[in-house]
């Protein structure tokens, strides 16, 4: 057991109401409600993880998740196994055609990244999706499968309350801007370095 | 529908074909499979998110998860609801006490810590959890509340196909040293500076 002593006590006491008194009054500042475009980028893990654990967030307050693949990951079982559990409530769609280096064929990636985006539209009409997960929508864009342009005013088209999230590395600068929240995962360390593979439940 | 002609169509076909021979070579050379130590850390979103996305990923394998939260997050009710369609493959206990400026008694958290992490034993004791989510651990070790060198050295003693994941910020450096991945999560852009407030389904 940690010994403490008083004088260590009454500081961090007060220390800590300074902060509650700062926190609470930023969270008093914060007013309005929306939609946001979060965007997840950088080259580290996490980024569609952290999309998949707002899905979970999402799941849990009772509404409705629609996720749109734009390049079909060869390992996303395990996520897209474990929402099956919510039923319904969840809408999958991979529409991507592998990885780039897998298909080689950059007519049938333009033509897979045109039908994801398609369908991304017709998620963002469905009334009762309370957040729209885009996977690998940057991988899209950074190739131009996609036009930015047009992206970025579709999404400025959907309704108010409705919360997109884009994940991908090398987020295109004008998508940054367009966003409200955007998150860069740093890699600091990685384990595939010291030679351990993908493993079951971690990268799949 | 975009127009691509057919050198662009074969320049992009030779360097994907290049891309997929590094990428399998680099896949071939990972042999080991080992519980993974990994810590999610920075000042930006998605340290924790991340880390229930892993535990969906990790039930979609038909493991079961268990979950300590050093600090107990007022916003932490999305993800705790919706695992509770897994049923007993998810195990969570919250052990913190509130923020620490909210408590502002040293000796309560300190207590509540060693409480935490006598829990995270028992659950690392536990021999058909896949993975075990050490939620806020890097707060009660930046705070003190626990010694580090036994949380480490604890952590290494545990079964070698236990996966582990620490969050949040001011990750110690020993505890960096000590991992097998660590990703750093970084702020680009945040709406709450814009006024906008914390949603059902984004922040809690």
């Amino acid at each position: 057991m940690k010994e403490i002593d008083e004088s260590e006590a009454e500081r961090h006491r007060r220390k800590m109401a300074n902060r509650k008194a700062v926190q609470d009054a930023e969270v008093a500042s914060k007013t309005i409600e929306k939609g946001l475009l979060i965007v997840n980028t950088g080259p580290g893990k996490g980024k569609s993880t952290a999309a998949f654990g707002l899905a979970l967030r999402m799941l849990g307050h009772g509404r409705k998740v629609a996720v749109v693949q734009f390049i079909k990951g060869a390992w996303d079982t395990g996520e897209r196994v474990a929402l099956e559990a919510f039923g319904d409530r969840v809408i999958w769609h991979t529409m991507g055609e592998g990885f780039t280096w897998d298909t080689q064929d950059l007519k049938r990636d333009v033509a897979a990244a045109e039908r994801a985006w398609e369908k991304a539209l017709e998620m963002m009409a469905l009334p009762d999706v309370g957040l729209l997960i885009l996977d690998e929508l940057n991988i899209a864009l950074r190739y131009d499968y996609l036009n930015l342009d047009t992206v970025i005013a579709d999404l400025a088209t959907r309704r108010p309350d409705l919360h997109v999230i884009v994940t991908g590395r090398n987020a295109k600068a004008p998508l940054i801007e367009a966003a409200d929240m955007v998150t860069e995962m740093t890699l600091v360390k990685h384990h595939f370095k010291a030679g351990v593979k993908a493993q079951a439940g971690i990268e799949f």
